[in-house]
């Protein structure tokens, strides 16, 4: 008899074509037959970091407590990077010691994290280019067996943290921002929320502009479906940031613009 | 102590690069923990409610009595579409209303549908661009929680129908039928049945062609591989319907065609 | 209440963008309802035997013992090829007649492999184009339900096997070896193991190269991370066999070569 089954996440880069992923999976059902298995996503662009953290950081908090998040974008196997096990905001991962944790860890503030060196929960032989088989699986499946924290290794005081991009006052009147990823659908999410916009939510009355790669965004709606046709527009996105879109459209190839870009917004 | 999980199937246009699948799948486990997915696609063409509706009308009836069928492709999210949440053929559905449930209201005849209402059943903010997550994945882990229809709102008598191409006599010997949908090998899902056409079904004795884009194909299969290399034939498709296709290569690449094109089928 | 569910990987080249995958899985689920489906990959190259037995034979032997293991790349079906169920270090197959359980067989030495015969374990009709869902699914799903494999037909002596590239000795000093596959990032995998070269597994302290598509590659590095920025080189990959990558780019590429290439190892 079986009790609803624990709940794994998983996000990689290895994508749906190869086998990987279900080895990983193979490996886990092998510890623990007892397993929900969601994938968040495997097309993290391949050993992209900043991506998988920024996904990771979005959707976590949707899953009920005690999910495990099985996290490996991980460009740094076989090399002497860490291999950490934590529990942050109720949730627990598993993950590269490579910043892959960086938007949970700073939207959960506190967290206990541990670095894995108990090599008996591993695959044997571990090899040297697939961690996610012989080590995050394996580990993640005896966590879901109820194996504590402090059982797979010492506790790791300072994690790699990647910078997650802030909003800076440039001067008065002109704020710098910055686009943290695109979607599939090309729109552009920004480290912009609705409070940060007169528009939306301040009670600034001065006019507001957006600018982006040398172009002026002075629409603002409410959602994707006010946009008139090819109109590049400002809508509160999903996630709870702001996004430049185009309806029916990709802002990212219009603006030329992708992560990491910066843009402005200038009130007044 | 678990029963046999719950099985909701997953038909959106969301893709599987972006984690807005997954923040659905979390969601509703964080409503029923004892859930099942099947997704039975994520990759409709964005906003195609058409293909949408097709695919769910063609796949539902392979799943058990009481599953409940998730169909999210909302180019309306945000405007003031109703949602809805129906029972047909010991089926459950949840959608917008939008036409997505054509083709299986079209095949069952019986149907009983309402209208979403009842906010306490929502994930609270609702965005107003992601109602998968926030009004149509709780509802449907609701429902899977066995809340009983007429808890969810009133009853709606006219939902949104798309017209769904039927078979024409054009002229005595000449009939006018259509494509409904071009999987990923770009065969032409046609609306015609074997029974349609003499060679397969009818006893017709008269010599039969298909007329596609100014070719005439008179070449009908029973199966793939009795298709030269190269050559366009019809084909009995594993959906019911006939298929145009070429071996090993794409009829709708062939033919310049697609969904909705007209195709005549002439008799003598 | 219901125990562990069964396990049931899928192996197909149906893609994830039509309904297929899901129409076989609700007709599985609708024979038994308490199975756990695990995919390997959709995403097969269509009607590509030789990839699918490649993946199959590396990745099954990851999941536990009575894994049933569906293998449908059928290029053959309509046509007299046989079903069958097999048997084999400890896991179950379902498949067309067709090689693509050749890796499984060369591995596990001993199977045992009935041809599928009893019809009334079939979904009925059973259509001349859709045997995964018609034929191969409802046995699989019949098979999670403990019919004995001798229920489903009689003994198969003779299944189709597809040559498996060996390492030949062409003279003293020079081997021949094979591509036996590439991955989605370009790796080229190859049937040679670090036993069979000097600098990773053996004592021979003569210098080796790999010879491919008129280049010569000497640089045998322990993992991805060793490499330099463009440098062609060999590394152990994570399925025990050599692959030849290139570091954040691809060597399929690069090289020009695919599955089946003849590559050269040159000792001294």
């Amino acid at each position: 008899m079986a009790g609803a089954p624990r709940l794994i996440t998983l996000l990689t880069d290895f994508g749906q074509q190869d086998h990987y992923v279900a080895a990983v999976k193979g490996v886990m059902l092998s510890i623990n037959a007892n397993l929900h298995f969601v994938d968040i996503t495997h097309q993290i662009p391949a050993q992209d970091v900043q991506s998988a953290a920024f996904s990771l950081g979005q959707v976590y908090g949707y899953f009920p407590e005690e999910t495990i998040h099985l996290a490996v974008v991980d460009p740094g196997v076989g090399s002497g990077r860490k291999a950490l096990i934590a529990r942050a905001g109720d949730h627990f991962f598993v993950a590269p010691d490579n910043g892959i944790l960086s938007y949970v860890l700073a939207r959960e503030g506190e967290a206990r994290i541990h670095e894995v060196s108990a090599e008996h929960y591993f695959r044997r032989p571990v090899s040297r280019t697939f961690h996610a088989r012989d080590v995050f699986g394996p580990v993640a499946a005896w966590l879901s067996r109820d194996i504590s924290l402090d059982q797979f290794g010492p506790l790791c005081e300072r994690p790699v943290q990647l910078p997650i991009p802030r909003l800076t006052k440039v001067r008065e009147g002109l704020i710098q921002a910055a686009v943290l990823a695109v979607d599939r659908f090309g729109n552009l999410i920004t480290n912009l929320t609705p409070a940060d916009i007169p528009c939306y939510g301040t009670a600034d009355p001065r006019p507001c502009k957006l600018l982006a790669a040398q172009r002026e965004i002075t629409s603002f709606r409410g959602t994707f479906a006010e946009g008139g046709p090819g109109e590049l527009f400002v809508v509160p996105g999903s996630t709870g940031y702001l996004e430049i879109v185009v309806r029916n459209g990709s802002a990212a190839a219009t603006l030329g613009l992708g992560p990491g870009a910066m843009i402005g917004v200038k009130l007044g």
